[in-house]
């Protein structure tokens, strides 16, 4: 079997499909994908609208690399080792694969080797994209996601890591957030690995193991993770999940670091000093936080939201991160021999967009067009000069854009929740005062031309 | 052969090529997509604001659909014809396909059957969205493109075709073209509609075929376009097109037809006589514009830059249309019998920013951090609060991020293109006077506290 450009042929193509017209696609949108109103995105472009100011002020260089790369250039850091083959969207192209990006730091990894020589050192950038990851379909699990990265790549200053958690509070206050609304949970990868050493465990696959199983804390509890640290465990549904096979005594030294107060790696501890200067304090040492990747060396920090936010069907949940990083030193070296140390942080903002808009302060201005009902196409002159007025004083406006009548032309109006119509008819021309109608309370009054921009402004 | 989610297995993912560690993965960029630089990012910032700022003005909502759609869903309005498996990305989900958008429209008409009882009648959106085309990789042709799309749907009323280009001018002027640097040009499908009754063709193969030659009179001109309008055309490679086999007088009646100066079809005299209304004269009647796509019934439209742009290699190029539309009244009806005229416009912004950036007097505010030098770890404090008082005031501003000594923070300060550096040592400390050298003139200055902010404003 052949395969073409992109995969095989997609049935729309074939010629069965084509002749057979009865057949009507589908309106509906693949599981996984959704469609985004207005609301949803004006708030997504005030979030992004602050985060590019804390950027400029930051001094991070502000950087977009493409939807598509080399498969062999972002797969080998792929995160959900579980399903590496499936875990992206992949197409044969000529002879090599290419994979729509899952995350944003294998393309800058990819992005720092190519262009080493010219890129200033350290090098700060922030790119914010879509990622795609194509996950089993099922309700409520997305495969597209807008994020936002922020890294600096070329340093080990822990200057840098303690920035990124500065800077990423910063955004959530010009957002909105009090300081009570959200903490970022800070760790570190030094703290498991001492604990390998501790346990004498060398072998990185059963290291992956016994961090997965961490990483299970905060769902699952410490009694459940125990078991998957050592034999195993059985879950609701009965399917049985190999454990990481530690001694109880092993597992009782992770248990004991664990439940740690203060860190005493010294990476940290540097850290919370620079967090001290910088007068930030609402972080939180928490060493269970494990961070689901591989490539982490260092600190490893979280960013966790902590006002009441409902799921779509009303329940009050436990809404937990919405997005986190660290440090990653080793990750450009998988292109060869670099020196790029590295930290970043990332924030999903389609979780942060959906968290805020429940947040019961938080209001975004919606602007809806004021309407000029046409009474009379022979009008059609006046109603776009009056348009052209309301336009230029920087008021939303249109002229109804349909053929309906009145009546239709208020539904209309009522439909897109317009604050205001226009009425110039016969009279109007005549008296050359057009009539203003306020939506909300019904009244109507004569305008001068005027005297219109100031009474509509009062309305709106 | 079976088929995973994404097609075969990508190579990352084989046993073979996880043991192969010396196989280092490609730094390079699949063909036909970018990295994009922060220069080219504010602009397209710019274009988009200012795109955004007008959609309010002029009523527009704003709406978002997701990068993958069922294939059949997006799959029969394939606009390249000529290969029309290959022109879009697909995978196969589960049964179904899934194909990544090559248009903003074929996904809108889907929205529309989708929510067909809901939405306005009619109903103005706009999309700012990346498409993507597969096309056949070489030197220029992109597969990813970022573009603007405004629709009406719902609606035969030609003001609203007109709006579009009224619109589309307001967009660029307010992105500082003037009238003399771009031009609306204006035809119609009714144009080429009445040509094919008079010269009685009606297969629309056949139809489409002679569109696709007229298409190209701009780029080859009349004498080449006759020879595909008639048996055939050899271009210089040798290469032969067949032709649609007309009569020479029905080319004759073709070529009379397309050289008339104005319209005499009642689509584009309204329309003209509403730019009357407007006062919009930034338009020009051309019959030859024929536009790609094969769903236009109505007026059509593009938009075209008149100042000089260079393509890479520094030659001045005739660069052409940034975009264009028109009139569609039965798109959505694929998916149903849904009443929805419909007219849109679309908007490559990735050539618009191309273009922008080659124009003369167009000026970006590209902004670059003062850097806070580090003479003396001990001092972070200071450097810290120094960098908090700098970005309160809306300075960029960060602590060097690196580790090297001074000389190593003067190059990198210069690499950025940072506007001034901030020294404060041993003698700065004593005196709590930083110093504040001026990277452009090289002029160095101890200055009080309170003064840094006035005089940091001074030189940037």
């Amino acid at each position: 079997m052949e395969l073409g450009v992109g995969g095989s042929n997609p049935p729309c193509c074939t010629n069965k499909m084509k002749k057979d017209k009865k057949n009507k696609p589908s309106k509906e949108l693949p599981l996984g994908f959704v469609d985004r109103s207005e609301k949803e995105l004006l708030v997504r472009d005030f979030i992004v609208s602050n985060i590019k100011g804390v950027m400029i002020k930051y001094g991070f260089q502000y950087l977009e690399t493409p939807s598509f790369e080399y498969s062999d250039s972002i797969g080998k850091f792929l995160p959900d080792k579980d399903r590496p083959d499936q875990g992206v969207f992949s197409f044969q192209d000529e002879k090599k694969w290419l994979s729509l990006r899952y995350d944003l730091t294998a393309p800058l990894a990819r992005y720092v080797a190519k262009n080493y020589l010219e890129i200033p050192k350290p090098f700060k950038r922030y790119q914010l994209g879509t990622v795609w990851r194509n996950e089993k379909p099922g309700p409520g699990r997305y495969r597209e996601f807008l994020q936002f990265d922020a890294d600096f790549v070329g340093t080990k200053n822990l200057q840098a890591d303690a920035e990124l958690c500065v800077m990423i509070s910063e955004i959530l206050e010009e957002c909105g957030l009090t300081k009570s609304e959200y903490i970022i949970k800070i760790s570190s990868r030094k703290i498991t690995e001492e604990l390998f050493k501790k346990i004498k465990i060398t072998e990185s696959q059963q290291k992956l193991t016994i961090l997965r199983a961490l990483d299970k804390i905060d769902r699952l509890g410490w009694d459940e993770v125990k078991q998957l640290l050592g034999k195993g465990r059985k879950d609701k549904s009965g399917d049985f999940t190999k454990g990481a096979n530690l001694s109880l005594q092993d597992i009782g030294v992770i248990e004991n670091e664990l439940n740690k107060q203060s860190p005493d790696t010294q990476d940290l501890i540097e850290m919370f000093k620079i967090f001290k200067d910088y007068d930030f304090d609402n972080y939180k040492f928490d060493s269970t936080i494990i961070r689901g990747l591989e490539y982490y060396t260092g600190p490893i920090f979280e960013v966790n939201l902590k006002f009441d936010v409902k799921n779509n069907k009303g329940q009050t949940i436990q809404f937990g991160s919405i997005g986190g990083g660290g440090r990653y030193d080793n990750l450009v070296n998988n292109f060869g021999n670099y020196d790029a140390p590295a930290t970043g942080i990332s924030i999903g903002l389609d979780r942060l967009v959906y968290a805020l808009m429940q947040k019961k302060d938080f209001k975004i201005k919606q602007t809806k067009p004021v309407i000029i009902c046409v009474f009379d196409k022979s009008l059609m002159k006046e109603y776009i000069s009056l348009q052209i007025i309301l336009r230029k004083a920087g008021i939303s406006t249109e002229i109804y854009p349909g053929e309906g009548k009145l009546k239709k032309q208020m539904e209309y109006a009522n439909k897109i929740k317009s604050p205001a119509v226009i009425l110039y008819g016969e009279d109007e021309s005549k008296s050359s005062k057009p009539t203003l109608r306020d939506l909300k309370t019904g009244n109507e009054k004569s305008i001068e031309y005027e005297e219109l921009v100031n009474e509509i402004k009062k309305i709106i």
